[in-house]
């Protein structure tokens, strides 16, 4: 494999050999990696000094079920950190087949044009894109599929990326028809943006499966995983993750109080069964819209619902939990037709839905618009997109908006908002929000998975299991492998070391697995503490440690002490 | 002396003796030891853990000339860290011969109204002050010395620090008709704003000079301290900083190509004449304003240029050297006439006119305005005085401005915006602004006055040089000396030595004096360290060490490794 090198100061795409010091990473871990070797922890996250990173996973472009994930990744504007975020699709899989270990933009150009990267099997060319500035992600890969054919894959981004807006992400075509789904985190759209990079059009056609260092011990461990998805009672044909996709855990999460509703007020929304998983599936087949569809080529969960409009029209590719949660109850919106609207416009300009939706929750409680009024919602996305004044501030992001707003109630942590879940009812969630070096994220550490486990509401025992978890998903998403793909290899770590091994022959045993997790997390935590990240970082909003959270009535009370010493034992 | 406990969650004003520990302290010095020994250096800064400190300096309340500035602090909104700000006027003499060593505003108010903290001979009480909301500082001080009477002082905030903008200062009346002084930086005017607390006013009378521990020592030093004073040929009666005040320097300061011009584009003006001290003096003499008054009763120096329009109205007590450069050349206006009303409005709202006219800069590199439009600045002023979306921006400073409209080129370090000297031609300042634990500040240790000795353009030797201002002026800033009162004391340290023994009878000797400035230094880094800052944070920002600023075409080329040394003395 090789490293595609894309200098955009001086407009030139080269391939170079991968250096050996990145060889055993991919994905979040080989970002960690760049990230640590080649940016200055302390440059300006706009400037040319950082760099985009796109990377599949380590096991990307193999037949693997649930493979395919692509890692985004470069110092966040929005954090000041490292920051990876990858996103479903076919740009992981396609990149490996093409023999592309990674994408390195970097430099900026110096005219302030725009460019497009074009990457097949003849090469990788910059060609001149200003006549694609200010189009949507639909319309930008409508246009791109036009000209290049509907095989290709498209990474893009919107009018959001283009301004710099810290709350915009990266978008990426799934498979089959599915337009827009996001490595959403982190502003790294506003990277993607500050690189004169408008998409990049991927044709993998011609492009082959990375070979298998020990076939055999791969092909059966791939087997062996995609029949135990299968098998799964969550992940299989029966299973909420097919049915339902991520929207599944909507009526869990509200029933624990956990649900964001009207910027963090609450913790039940009161229209919480019109949000729900079931209803969204009977929505859909009601009205024609295609149901247990995948996002990549190759998975047995295919958990995606194209959501439809009454008229049967495609609206989202598929809506998802944290989607609902924070563009709905944080909204006051209680119908999925309402916040399926809402995505689409933040897809279409390329922004972080859950970033946007904390955004709009400020703006609610700041009185610029009533918490359920959809229209007026819509309106302001509409400022983001006409680059007002308002639409800027909101483009930036919750921590900016409610400075700008005077809003202290800001649910944030290291400047990146928090996703669906109230940290003070499902605390597990308030340390990996803080500890993480990703920022508030929830798929840095998710304590959802483990609530009858570890209670929820408890003080004590959160930063164990968060850490435990933190350091579970680095080699999910640093293999290229799905969130919801994770019931196999967490049930059976042999699995995974197997599947690496039958991929490159490194003959890793499970504790050489669990190694690199933590090898990965200090790589990204000595990053962040270059940038100048301390423990005064790893906070939950002082708001949520004294009010309290109704229907509990609790506060997030882990001690700081204890979030100071989470990685201690690492 | 007492402290003055004001408590606005339960509205409560209470006298409290000294704690021991805090004695040594005044000012500057007093303020770090009550944000360390108080204060959770991470608790949000409009939150109701920060507080807002008024404290007179160590000599403050005596008839020493120059003695009377008055130390505001808190945690900073704008930069996160430790902060004070001090300005003219009689407020630190008049809290000290009330007795009152520092006034202490904790809390928050529940129910979102407005008071005013009155302070006189009777004692000190809050009262409801909902209807001042709104006023700028001109109509304050007007309302409030008609119902109290002109002799009394008022320390107030303006709609800015209502708003809880970033970019609000604490402005101060001082002697005399002069209305509108400000402890302008780091955003402390928000913080008097999230306290609830339009205004101070005090009411002097029957106050009386604290006592003297050694009375012929201090009156003897004093009146050294005077004589040299008048005698010096800067601060006497033919001195430049009598004949012009701060104005002095803007032509030096313009032909070291320092000057920051068009939002730090160029270091040279070409209008530069029409903005110098010379110009200033003859147009307020040919108009018929007053020259050569004074801020605080007690001043041989007596530096204030009360500027008037072309009908000899009044329009800023005093038009200084940071507000010329902040608002004339870095905006491209080129009339005094034009910056003082810009400075005027600056005034009446609150706003610091540095980290202002830093921002409107920016709003200009943007596109929103041309440099050199007074019209269209003073639009902008407008927008802000409307708390409009882009005034609220503007109003939270040069950071957030410059994040929103998507511009790279901000000055500003620690988050707050630099003063008018262009650190890439004086680089001691830029050592200054980069370390200095209140952020760009031309306050804390300004090289301008060693150019002679330290080549302002050479990367060596500038860390010593800042370090040694910043000791220097941190006894000014505790004391409630006025910069432009150092040559006496800063030629021989023993003088201040003296006027210390004299008023308290410590019996400090010098060397008592240099470790006196170390420790207040390290309470200072101590409390910004426990709130998150490290090395990373010490920086000038990343264009400034690529983009050479004409006419020498320096960069900012001291070495961060340097910078990051600058203190292992201590």
């Amino acid at each position: 494999m090789k490293v595609l090198r894309v200098n955009m100061h001086r407009l030139e795409a080269t391939w170079e050999p991968v250096p050996v010091e990145y060889e055993p990473f991919g994905g979040r871990a080989l970002i960690a990696k760049i990230l640590l070797t080649e940016v200055p922890p302390q440059c300006e996250p706009l400037g040319p000094h950082n760099k985009l990173i796109l990377a599949p996973g380590l096991l990307g472009g193999t037949n693997l079920s649930s493979s395919s994930r692509l890692s985004v990744g470069g110092k966040s504007p929005l954090t000041g950190g490292v920051k990876e975020a990858n996103c479903g699709g076919d740009a992981g899989s396609g990149l490996a087949r093409l023999g592309v270990k990674v994408v390195v933009v970097e430099g900026q150009p110096e005219d302030g044009h725009w460019y497009l990267l074009r990457i097949s099997q003849q090469g990788a060319e910059l060609l001149p894109a200003d006549d694609w500035r200010g189009l949507g992600t639909y319309a930008t890969v409508a246009r791109a599929r036009e000209q290049w054919g509907d095989h290709c894959t498209v990474i893009s981004i919107g009018p959001a990326g283009e301004m710099r807006m810290t709350a915009a992400g990266v978008a990426c075509t799934g498979y089959g028809e599915q337009v827009s789904r996001m490595a959403a985190r982190g502003g790294l759209g506003a990277v993607m943006g500050s690189k004169g990079l408008k998409a990049v059009v991927l044709d993998a056609s011609g492009g082959e499966a990375p070979p298998l260092a020990e076939p055999e011990l791969f092909r059966t461990a791939a087997r062996r995983f995609a029949r135990e998805l299968a098998e799964n009672p969550r992940t299989g044909r029966q299973g909420s993750m097919h049915l339902y996709g991520t929207s599944a855990i909507v009526e869990a999460v509200n029933e624990m109080g956990a649900f964001p509703t009207r910027n963090f007020r609450e913790g039940r929304f009161e229209e919480v069964e019109n949000l729900s998983g079931p209803r969204l599936r009977e929505i859909t087949l009601a009205r024609g819209g295609r149901v247990g569809t995948r996002c990549m080529a190759h998975c047995v969960i295919a958990c995606c619902n194209q959501f439809v409009d009454p008229e049967g029209n495609p609206v989202v590719a598929t809506l998802q939990y944290e989607t609902i949660g924070m563009l709905g109850a944080n909204l006051g919106i209680g119908t999925l037709d309402e916040v399926a609207r809402l995505n689409r416009l933040c897809n279409d300009l390329g922004l972080d839905s859950i970033e946007t939706g904390a955004a709009l929750g400020i703006a609610a409680e700041a009185g610029l618009v009533r918490f359920g009024d959809t229209a007026g919602f819509e309106a302001l996305l509409n400022e983001v997109a006409a680059g007002s004044m308002l639409g800027r501030v909101l483009g930036q992001g919750a921590v900016i908006t409610g400075r700008v707003l005077g809003i202290s109630r800001v649910p944030a942590a290291k400047g990146q908002a928090m996703p669906a879940y109230d940290p003070r009812a499902l605390k597990g969630n308030g340390v990996t929000y803080a500890t993480s070096p990703m920022g508030a994220d929830h798929t840095a550490g998710n304590a959802f998975g483990i609530r009858e486990k570890v209670n929820p509401l408890a003080a004590t025992g959160q930063c164990e299991a968060s850490l435990q978890l933190q350091l579970d998903v680095i080699m999910l998403d640093s293999t290229g492998l799905c969130l919801f793909a994770r019931p196999p290899v967490f049930a059976d770590p042999q699995l995974m070391v197997d599947l690496i091994n039958g991929r490159f022959g490194w003959g890793w045993s499970v504790a050489d697995l669990q190694e690199y997790k933590k090898t990965v997390l200090k790589m990204e935590l000595a990053f962040n503490r270059q940038a100048g990240f301390t423990p005064a970082d790893d906070r939950i909003p002082e708001y949520m440690k004294r009010e309290p959270l109704p229907p509990h009535n609790t506060v997030f009370d882990v001690p700081d002490a204890e979030l100071d010493g989470i990685f201690s034992a690492l």
